[in-house]
């Protein structure tokens, strides 16, 4: 009984280190995930592999992707566009694959409304965490700069709660070692394997 | 901040070996949690210590308790009452412990209806695990024996559908590790944090 394999989408406000966790997920190969590769307008660097590194098209075959629906997410970034190709991660998914997406918050907003089963992850900044404590010891702060860090705070607090976890990115190691979790959770939770144990007792 | 507890509630079929796993689980102290002290009217046995084993009452006081709503849920077995007292595992939640309670599925049912944010494990025999791969090898086994297998795991499959996970107890190790898995990513699950996080933003 192939199950369909896990969406993980790793997110969080930028700077948290969305990349240098996922790079210590690639290297950690306990995570047998499969990647997606993006889709962009922009030329191909030297060494880099079109379908590896990214898929190279033009402006207008871009534009036609988006047209068709065929990205499950997309932003333009210093004149070019960047994407996320809908097809290839459904396939993985439907092969059993766990794919991981590291993703700006804009674009997992976006990933959620087309894939609402994916398992959202809020790479947590570990300064919203420590926000508590340190305000204790307002003395060593302006006003200004604690009221400053409270209004970030709320808008953080405002997007994480369209996630499934939040994650403090305290250290990479902790960071990986709760993903690991979640994944090693998710993939015993009963709305996600019931339906083989069905089938299961069906077909016999 | 203190964050309220998890009640962990570890059920599954008669004979899937809960006793085993919860006694594996009190053993490797890497779960730090509480255990809830049962209810019951049969007459402590030499050692046994009121309020360490059980707490001992009699008919009268059980019948008393469950008129006021103090049991969590309760169940006679040969002639004696057996229940969990709602009290002390509210009160060890609520100072932020996690409280684990292994229970067979009548009592796990009733747990849900009066907490239920608590997280519901069902253990699984490994052998609806792999009822699959046993049936495809049916020269072995009678038709009637292969029958009455299946319309067991039926069963036990309309049960495991109003758990939140399902570990198989393929090995004690393997459950243990699963269930550490799920303590460990229900602590950074969004809906269980965010007010934690609001709190915190609100009161500065």
């Amino acid at each position: 009984m192939t199950k369909q394999g896990l969406l993980l989408v790793l997110s969080g406000p930028s700077g948290v280190g969305k990349g240098t966790v996922k790079s210590a997920i690639v290297k950690n190969k306990v995570f047998p995930f499969e990647y997606s590769v993006s889709m962009t307008t922009r030329a191909p660097r030297p060494g880099e592999v079109d379908g590896r590194d990214y898929y190279f098209v033009t402006v207008a075959e871009f534009k036609a992707a988006i047209a068709q629906g065929n990205l499950l997410e997309y932003n333009q970034y210093v004149g070019n566009y960047y994407g996320t190709p809908v097809g290839p991660v459904k396939a993985m998914l439907a092969a059993g694959h766990d794919v991981l997406l590291e993703i700006d918050v804009n674009g997992a907003k976006k990933v959620r409304e087309k894939m609402p089963d994916g398992v959202f992850i809020f790479l947590t900044p570990p300064d919203l965490h420590t926000l508590h404590l340190r305000l204790e010891n307002r003395g060593t702060e302006t006003e200004e700069v604690i009221r400053g860090r409270i209004e970030q705070a709320s808008k953080e607090i405002l997007v994480m709660q369209d996630y499934d976890y939040t994650v403090v990115n305290d250290t990479v190691a902790n960071a990986v070692d709760h993903i690991k979790a979640i994944v090693e959770a998710e993939h015993v939770s009963v709305s996600r394997v019931i339906d083989s144990y069905r089938k299961m007792v069906k077909e016999n």
